[in-house]
């Protein structure tokens, strides 16, 4: 059962004016418990601490890739013998709108710590006794798995995964946009409207006619600048560092049967790492939160403080390592140690491309990650070959090292430091 | 002691573009626990759940209204004689700064609820003993009380007073300009530049050029208009309804001596009316939004159902109610309870304006909403005499009475009600 | 003849990002002589010399004009049974292209000069000999009658009419945003996008649904504020006297018999009022402003004082006339008179509600004026009966009076002039 | 002598939103002759023949220029030992807003037509007998002098040549804004506010502060795209082509005594290259264009052919020459003869980065051309050093040739020419 809405329905939108829905069963959707909750996760997790506008939820980044997915089809059905197989318009739609369904609040820190995956979450919401599996069974009986697997990868029409995961896909078109527009760092700015345009179906994926290169050299110039602007910017990943800490301190003190003067479901179980996903539900920023602010009265002082200062954002200052050696960290730690700061939680060394870093890098042994042109002869090549300005980022390796620590207790001590330790905070 | 930082800071702000900080005091109170707080409030409470953009908070909105201000001081500054006394420099920025820091979680239905006035809250914070207090005692003794007679409006300068809060002040373009960028509904681009550049000093208030009274025009109806488009809007009417009869039910559950399973500080001194500053500043969203994710498992069913209504956004449907007359409320109110709904809690009524609307009206009898143009012979002249547009839309006097009420609990009793009553929900 | 392109072809636009292209007839159109002539007439006729910014010209906003048509009619082509005809679409379209194809360089002036009308021209354009007629007549043989009906009123289907001409139609729409963007003057944005989502096919023409009204009144404001802050802005006026001017002394000139150095085809038969079509085309802002660089060498110096003025923008001054009175006016002829001033080319009074004053207003003769609101009910009711705003400002009747002089001319008499008519210039 | 305006003046610019106007010089300097004719010669030529929005003028772009220049000279104004030689103000202002007063109409193809240097013209209009001279000798006798080796790069204080003229300087922000505004690709647009605030005067020239790498990367990256999407795009290469054709004719037409039926003065003297001052000064795009409108009447059916073909937009095609042969060429050549065709009018190959192509290189030898980081140790090192994306793109040679030709008439006596010269304009 696929129906339409009398009326198409449409939310207000900053980034794209309007987001349209038009089937009944998207607009069921929106309106799940599961899909609500979205609007208690903030989509770019700490970043409002460094930048204050990234206060926007993963609910508003969810209707812009719907929307974003729901325009490219909508062209592709409007040229004839597009090779867009049409069947799927629905399955297209619900994964996009869905795709984030999964997320946790601070999901990078949470995932990291618990070693868990939004992903899994995501599928295991969609497959379980949810109002979003109801929904999704009204349409076809087998629909929940059908949008699971265009979710995991696992779907046996390669074009739906590719609309919905691709390097040039609607989740960082939205994103990108959608981020800029909230932060304020209008490098993010790129043009959809074209790139849209010049996406076609072919032979079983979607590439991007030649015509559009420029437009695609942009975006993943934009897409490069967020990331060392915004996404890995060294004062939002102090704060992450800080969550980092809170979420190990937590498990340290669970471990020591340290008796919480206050604790709330699910977190024991998200500590103990076996959440159903009715508990996983009940997750959200708000309580998190709340239990910081509890905790800021235990007695253990390394939580409260922690928790402290992430409430009132205290975070630990940074310097740059230029030379990293894991034998000079080994002697800050001993260095510490000895003057009475701790050597876990009052140091912490990180580099951003551990994370995931998905600026564009192509990859001879498969083409899921690759963008791919459309010449006018019907020839494909990966952009690459192609573009001067994409061969020549794409061997750029980046990043680098930052220790991190809270300034004031370093401070305190920091005349006992040896001097070839002290010396690294003298910046 | 007033102190310039050494080198000027900056935040990224998606309205103002860089919000800058060029004074060591104006920086210590945006990091005092107080400040902080604000990023945990909402700037337009529940209006999220209408537009979804509207998740920026009072944090945000108060860097704007400091930006604001710092740039009208700095015009002022910059030409001579303009008879703005540049020693109040300083308190008119905190008192910019810190206009807000009163406000609670959702404080339009809080206050309601509970009889408070963010001003007065803002003031005991300004007063009391907290880091903001200290930040500003540091300035001068006698600081804190400077700024909070500035916000009080009782202090002995006036222009101080009319630059912080007036018709045409700083945070009145703050919030159109921040709204209208959040929400998407682009009704509150004013010509903010523009009104700068006209605004003076004159004769102890702040007055505008007359050569900037299109800009004024343009500014009222952008209020007018972001008032009906957005803060009056219908369904974000209704949360707030949701959230006032949550709190009615807590009073009366308290009344009652209910046994909460879940209850958590400061919210009995809420209830109770007897906050002491420091619980008040435990208030916050997060804790909010905890206590009603708790609540839905509370075994009194009213107060369980409004929370999760809130939080899944099932909020109640309305009807708009052309003629109306109390006779009529009170016959539903008994059809109601006949045939087994709440009269208290399964309907209400609605009439916007009985909110403080401050579209501009001229009044005679005070100046301090009066906006005055000042013409090229020094003649002051209120601008409703002057403008053919203030005049026609200051006489609109608008408001529709609208009926809220359960969707799904009167369709279940519909056809038991009388014929009369059932035919105000069949629209 | 109606085909397709075989590849939509696009036009990149600063204000509606791209405008689509999909029918042969349309791209023929673009490019046919008569419709290329209009990226030779700025849009804005004389407002570049107030706004700098506004140099764009008649063949933008007519792209434009044809894009906003073009999306409406899609939108009501995608809703079944929307009461649109469908056949109908290609002359709406043409028409919607080719509106403005009779405007001249500087056309308010010189239609007023010569008693001119550009609707006339555009009809006399598509009927004539030219590429224009050729293209239009490949559709089918009375397709140019057809598209000039439309644009003359006279077309038998009410509402294709009240697609392209009225108070809520693709020109005004376009105009608006497009003479916002350019000037800079942010006034004329308006939410484009809703409006077209309101418009409803309905009886015959085009109403917009209630929902809507508030787009509509933001939209009537939006226009207000533009004629009075751009096209009715006094110096505008101001260079469009001189052009006044200067064909009035054109034209006494010729009646005079008097031997130009300089006279280019087809300014004669533009003074002796008997172009052709063929002549008429050959009009372009170049020509005029070459006539105007090489008249500064005429001897009469009254002709060529005043094409140097516009030239090297040495405008009139003005002053506005607070009591009108035509006694004072000869007064001041006469006084002008007296000291050697020459009293039509020295003076001039302007009133812009002279002007066609197309701001809305409610007319119960005629709906052709009216903007009509469409109710959940189906009844449609004229927007002033609804909206408080549009009933306020639908009164409004304003104007002032301005006097024209050259600065320079009257300053070197001033002291010789009588005291009371020296003082009106002495502001 | 140098004085203050009594009240600032503004423009009102839809990039810089105003531009303010502090100086009695400045002021006078706009409103002379000289500039005011800037006003009829577009800023970019012959692109509205490809982007139709980019009619602005080089009077826009000189303000916007003058603007920021005004707006960087204010900020190291502000803080205290910048380094920035105050004196030299108004020197810096004249430099930026003249900059461009020696641009003819169309001046890319003119100059190369005629090998002719608009900042040669600049300087000989600023020494010469003209208003803007007088304007400047007022301020100081030698004024001209300075202004004219500031823009000549002879002036003995380096850091006000940088101001005016390096890779980040205050013209190419300004075109680069302007140009995305205006033709509405919006790869253009830069933070051009982080870059002000970042750029520091150091050892006498102009450095950024390392922190503001990223926005300069962004910056080139704009200029990159801008260069191959706007500046370089085929079809505007196609009309400069055109007019480069028209020229060419022109004096040979002159070499043959031919004998025109419309010349207008300084037309005669451009072509024999000894243009007066003021001469030059009475070339301008209207005098261009009604010139061709009046050749497309000569007997000469070259020139009156391509005057056509530029007016009303019948452009040469082009096709890209992917392995490029002198050989080939006089193949094309001798064939295109054997066929009627003119060797030289109906063919022409172009290469773009034979034109002054100012993506930035570093230049080892040279500093001028050079952007500087200054790192908190007050070191400085080139961009490219620290830079990986601009190292990357640094080397990045581009540039392809087109072959551009009259399609209707080589498509004319297509089946004439050799089969392997017919298929290179068969794409």
């Amino acid at each position: 059962m696929q129906q339409q809405l009398t009326e198409e329905k449409v939310f207000k939108d900053p980034v794209h004016n309007y987001i349209h829905v038009q089937d009944v069963a998207i607009w069921r959707l929106i309106n799940t418990v599961e899909f609500q909750r979205l609007r208690r996760i903030r989509q770019l997790g700490t970043t409002y601490l460094t930048f204050h506008g990234a206060e926007h939820s993963r609910f508003s980044h969810s209707l812009g890739v719907y929307e974003i997915t729901r325009r490219i089809i909508s062209q592709f059905e409007r040229s004839k013998d597009s090779g867009w197989p049409k069947e799927e318009r629905m399955v297209a739609l619900c994964a996009a709108l869905l795709h984030d369904l999964g997320h946790g609040p601070f999901s990078h820190s949470i995932e990291e710590a618990f070693q868990m995956h939004h992903e899994e979450w995501t599928c295991r919401i969609i497959l379980g006794d949810t109002e979003v599996n109801a929904v999704l069974r009204q349409i076809e009986p087998d629909f929940p798995e059908k949008v699971a697997a265009v979710i995991c990868k696992t779907y046996d029409k390669p074009i739906v995964i590719n609309l919905v995961s691709s390097p040039l896909d609607a989740d960082r078109m939205d994103y990108l946009l959608r981020d800029a527009h909230f932060t304020g760092v209008n490098y993010g700015t790129i043009d959809m409207d074209r790139i849209l345009r010049m996406l076609r179906p072919h032979d079983g994926r979607i590439v991007v006619k030649e015509s559009g290169m420029h437009a695609v050299e942009d975006y993943l110039m934009s897409r490069y600048q967020m990331y060392w602007q915004v996404y890995f910017h060294p004062v939002t990943r102090s704060s992450e560092i800080l969550l980092r800490q809170i979420f190990r301190r937590l498990k340290e003190l669970v471990t020591q049967d340290y008796e919480f003067k206050f604790m709330l479901d699910p977190i024991p179980g998200l500590l103990a790492g076996n959440l159903s996903v009715k508990e996983y539900l009940m997750l959200d920023e708000a309580l998190i939160q709340t239990s910081f602010a509890q905790w800021r009265n235990e007695k253990d002082s390394v939580l409260s403080d922690l928790c402290s200062r992430f409430l009132d954002r205290r975070l630990y200052k940074y310097v740059e390592i230029e030379n990293m050696d894991m034998g000079m960290i080994d002697e800050v730690r001993e260095a510490f140690l000895a003057v009475g700061l701790h050597p876990h939680y009052d140091m912490e060394i990180d580099f951003p491309t551990d994370l995931p870093y998905d600026v564009f890098r192509p990859d001879g042994h498969s083409t899921e990650k690759q963008i791919l042109l459309l010449d006018r002869h019907q020839n494909v090549r990966e952009i690459s070959e192609v573009s001067d300005i994409v061969r020549s980022i794409s061997g750029i390796h980046r990043g680098k090292y930052h220790m991190y620590f809270p300034h004031n207790k370093v401070e305190a001590v920091k005349s006992r430091l040896p001097a070839e330790i002290r010396q690294l905070f003298d910046k």
